[in-house]
C-alpha cells in the first residue's frame, strides 16, 4: 500500500515492520559512496530514501518518477521525521538529464520568466506548488462561506454579444458566422439572476481585460471571485458581508495551509482584526493619503486619486492605526464608477456621490463593488450621461424592467489575494498559466 | 426582520404575536372582493398573503418586488402552512405589465425558446430555478468529494495557442496582435499539473466546441467537471473513483434539493445501486446493444457504434438487469480516442484497444475518460500514426520529458448530468444562459 511521504513517520511507530511503498519525484540525489540518500517527494511533501551500496543505478535522474518498497523508519534529522529503507527501486518515467529549470532550488534565485516559461517543470517545487494549494482553499472558503448563506453558485456565459461597461477593452471571439466577445466580468448575468428569483448568487470563473498593462498587478484573464445579493439598503451591508468572507478565508488557508504559509514566511489577519478594519470615504482616503505623504511616508507628488501609491499608504496607515492592512473605501465619486452605479441619496438623485466601495487589502486593491441601479426610469435616464443607448441594453432593460429588488454585489480579484496572502511580488506568480500581452504559453 | 417563506411556519408558530417582515416577487394576485390574496415569491418559496379591504393597490402588477409587515399565522391550506396578514405593503420596483413570460404559468406549456429568450424571467418559475439549485449541488459536492480525497482544484488558462486534439472545433480570439483559440478542454493543463507534482487535480470551468451541432444533447458552451489523477494502472481505478464521486453528488442532491427533485418528478440512484453500475467492454457493449434491438427494444438498424441509440438501449439494459440506469463502457477502438490514451496491454503495444471509458447515465453519456500515454518515447512514437508533428506539441512534450507518473482522469458535462438528474429533456434547459449555433443572447 502507498504511503505518502507526511504520513510516513506515523507508518514508523505504527507498523515499524511491516513493508511499504512510495511514489514519486527525485527531488535530490546524494551519493556517499556505500551507502546513498535519495530524497523523493510526492504531493504531500519530501521522503528520505536510504539505498544500500550499488543500489544507486546510474540512470536514475533528477525528477525521474520511481516507486519504492522497505520498511520505514523514524529519523528526527529526515524531512518528515522518517525515512524509508528501500528494498526495491522501480522507474516509472526516466526524466530526461536536460532540466530546463533546477526543480530543487530556491524559486527566489530563478527569475519571474524563467518561472512562467517553464510552469510544469517550476510548479514541482514545493513553495511554488504551495501557491495553488492556497489559491483552492480561497476558492473552497469563498463558496461554502457564501453556500451557507443561502447564495447559489452560477455558472454564466463568457460568450456575449455585448457589454455592460461601453465596448472597450474587449478580446473578440469568431463565433460561426458571427462576432462575440469575451465577457469582462459576469455582472448583467448575476444582476439578471438576482432579479431573476434567485437572490443570492456567486460565481468563481475567468474574466478577461483586452488590456496593454505590463504591471505586477496586471493579467489579461483572471479568475473573479463574484458575489451579488438582493434586498440591501447601501454598500456598507457589502463591506460587512466581505469582511466575514475574508476572515473565513484566512481562518481557513491558516487551518489548512500552515506549511504553505511558512513556506512563505507569510501569516493571515485574525478574524477579529478583520472585523475592525475600517471604512473611509473615498473624499477622507485622499485627505488621508496626502497627510501620510506630508509625514514622509510616501512619494512627494501630490495624490489626486486613488492610485497606487494611494492605496499602499492607505493599507499602511489602517495597519498603523486600526492594526490590520486592510482598509475599505466608500462613496466614490460617479466620474470613477460604471453607469449602473447607485448614487448616495436615492435612486433618483443626480448626486456626484456612489454607493460603491473598494477593498485594499496590504496595498493592492483586492475588491470593488456598489450597490446597483435596480429602478427602471433611473437605468433609462442615466443612459445618456454615460453615452449609452437603451436599443444596446435590451438585456438590461429586461432585468429592470418586470421587478427588480434593490440590490449590488462586488468581486474579489482571486489572484491579487493568494498574491497578497503570501507576500508575492507579482500577480502572474499567483496564475497558473498566466496570459499577458506577450505571453500566451504555456 | 426579514423572514423567508420558507421560515413562516415556524416564526408563526414560535412568535404569534410578533410583527415580521417579508420581501420578494408578487407571484400571483387573487382579488375576492372585500379580501385580497397575494402568493409572494422570494428565493426559498411561496408565502401567501392577506390584505384586508380596499389594500390591493391598483398598481401592484405581476413580478413587481414588495416588502410587507404583518402578523404572520399558520394556515395548512397556504403554501408552506403559514400565511401573514399585512399591516403594510411597499412596492419597491413596479413591474411593467406587459410580461413576455407567464413566470407563474406551467413551463411545461411554453416552449424552450420562450423560455431561454427571457431567461431572466423564466427563472423565476421555481421549476425552472430549481435546475440550477441541482446545478450548484452538484458542483460543490464535486469539489469537495475531491478535495477530501487529496485533490487540488485549479484554474487553467481558456486561451491556448494550440490544441491537444488537433485543431479541429475552435473558436479563434483576436489576442491583441495574434489569433488564440477557447480551449476545448484542459487535458494539457490537467497534465501538466499531475506530472506538476499536484498528482490530483480537478477543474470545473467552461470549454469550447465550435461543433454545429443541433442536437438536445450539445451546446458550444458547457462546463466540464475535470479529474486527472496519478500512479493508476487503469481506467478501472478511474470508473471506482467516479462511481464514489457520482454516488456522493446523488446523496447531497437528494438531502439538499428534495423540493428540487420533486418539482420534476425526478429522483436520484442510491449509492449501493451507482457502486454495482457494471462495465462491460465496447465490443460487449455493441453486441449488447444489438441483442437489445433482436428483442424488439429499440429501432430496426444494425448499431455499429456507440450511438444514442445504443446509449439508450445499454442503460436500459443495466437498469433492467443491475437495478441501475448507468454504465461504463470500456476498452474503446484505438480509432475513437484521442492519441494520447493509452493502449490496452502496455506503453508499448500497438494494440487495437485502449485503456478508456464513457459513463452512460439514463441513455445518454455523461462522462469520457481513460489512462493516458505518459512514457516520452511511446508519446514520440504515436503522434505520426495520428497526423501530429512533435515540433507542435512542444508543451506536451516538456510533460512527458522530464519525469511524468502514469496518470488518467476523466470529464463529467456538468449540463447533461443535470439534465438526466431531473430528467429535462433539453441539456440546454440545464445551462443559465446556453449558447449554440444560433443562441448568443441573453
Amino acid at each position: 500500500m502507498r504511503v505518502l511521504a507526511k504520513d510516513m513517520a506515523e507508518a514508523a511507530s505504527a507498523r515499524p515492520e511491516t513493508e511499504v511503498e512510495a511514489a514519486g519525484w527525485v527531488h535530490r540525489i546524494r551519493d556517499m559512496g556505500g551507502i546513498s540518500f535519495v530524497i523523493l517527494r510526492d504531493r504531500s511533501g519530501l521522503l528520505q530514501l536510504v539505498l544500500g551500496e550499488g543500489a544507486l543505478k546510474p540512470e536514475l535522474t533528477l525528477e525521474s518518477v520511481v516507486r519504492v518498497r522497505g520498511l520505514p523508519s523514524l529519523n528526527e534529522k529526515a524531512p518528515g521525521g522518517a525515512e524509508l529503507k528501500a528494498a526495491s527501486l522501480e522507474i516509472l518515467s526516466r526524466a530526461e538529464p536536460d532540466l530546463p529549470y533546477q526543480v530543487n532550488g530556491d524559486p527566489a534565485k530563478t527569475g519571474l520568466e524563467a518561472i512562467l516559461d517553464n510552469r510544469p517543470l517550476s510548479l514541482r517545487n514545493p513553495r511554488i506548488s504551495s501557491i495553488f494549494k492556497v489559491q483552492d482553499t480561497i476558492i473552497g472558503a469563498f463558496a461554502a462561506y457564501l453556500r451557507e448563506r443561502g447564495f447559489t453558485g452560477i455558472k454564466s456565459s463568457k460568450l456575449t454579444a455585448g457589454t455592460t461597461e461601453g465596448g472597450t477593452n474587449l478580446f473578440q471571439v469568431d463565433y460561426f458566422d458571427r462576432k462575440l466577445y469575451l465577457a469582462q466580468s459576469p455582472q448583467l448575468y448575476k444582476e439578471a439572476l438576482v432579479a431573476g428569483g434567485l437572490e443570492r448568487v456567486f460565481e468563481i470563473g475567468p474574466v478577461y481585460r483586452a488590456e496593454k498593462h505590463d504591471t505586477p498587478r496586471h493579467i489579461n484573464e483572471y479568475v473573479s471571485l463574484d458575489v451579488e445579493m438582493a434586498f440591501i439598503e447601501s454598500e456598507l451591508e457589502l463591506i460587512e458581508l466581505e469582511k466575514g468572507l475574508l476572515a473565513h478565508i484566512f481562518d481557513e488557508v491558516a487551518r489548512k495551509n500552515a506549511a504553505d504559509l511558512e513556506a512563505w514566511g507569510a501569516s493571515v489577519p485574525a478574524a477579529a482584526a478583520v472585523a475592525g478594519a475600517p471604512t473611509v470615504s473615498y473624499e477622507a482616503a485622499l485627505k488621508l493619503a496626502n497627510e501620510e505623504q506630508a509625514h514622509g511616508r510616501g512619494g512627494a507628488s501630490r495624490i489626486f486619486d486613488i492610485n497606487p501609491e494611494a492605496e499602499r499608504l492607505l493599507c499602511e496607515w489602517a495597519a498603523r492605526e486600526h492594526g490590520i492592512d486592510l482598509i475599505f473605501v466608500n462613496a466614490f465619486p460617479r466620474r470613477y464608477r460604471p453607469f449602473y452605479t447607485y448614487p448616495l441619496g436615492g435612486e433618483g438623485a443626480s448626486g456626484a456621490l456612489t454607493m460603491s466601495f473598494d477593498a485594499l487589502f496590504r496595498g493592492l486593491e483586492i475588491t470593488s463593488g456598489s450597490r446597483r441601479l435596480h429602478d427602471y426610469g433611473a437605468f433609462l435616464e442615466a443612459l445618456p450621461k454615460f453615452g449609452l443607448k437603451a436599443e444596446n441594453m435590451a438585456g438590461y432593460a429586461q432585468i429592470l424592467r418586470y421587478g427588480c429588488p434593490p440590490h449590488g454585489g462586488f468581486a474579489i480579484g482571486c489572484e491579487r489575494l493568494t498574491q497578497k496572502i503570501l507576500g508575492l511580488a507579482n500577480v502572474k506568480e499567483a496564475s497558473l498559466f498566466p496570459r499577458d500581452r506577450r505571453r500566451v504559453e504555456p
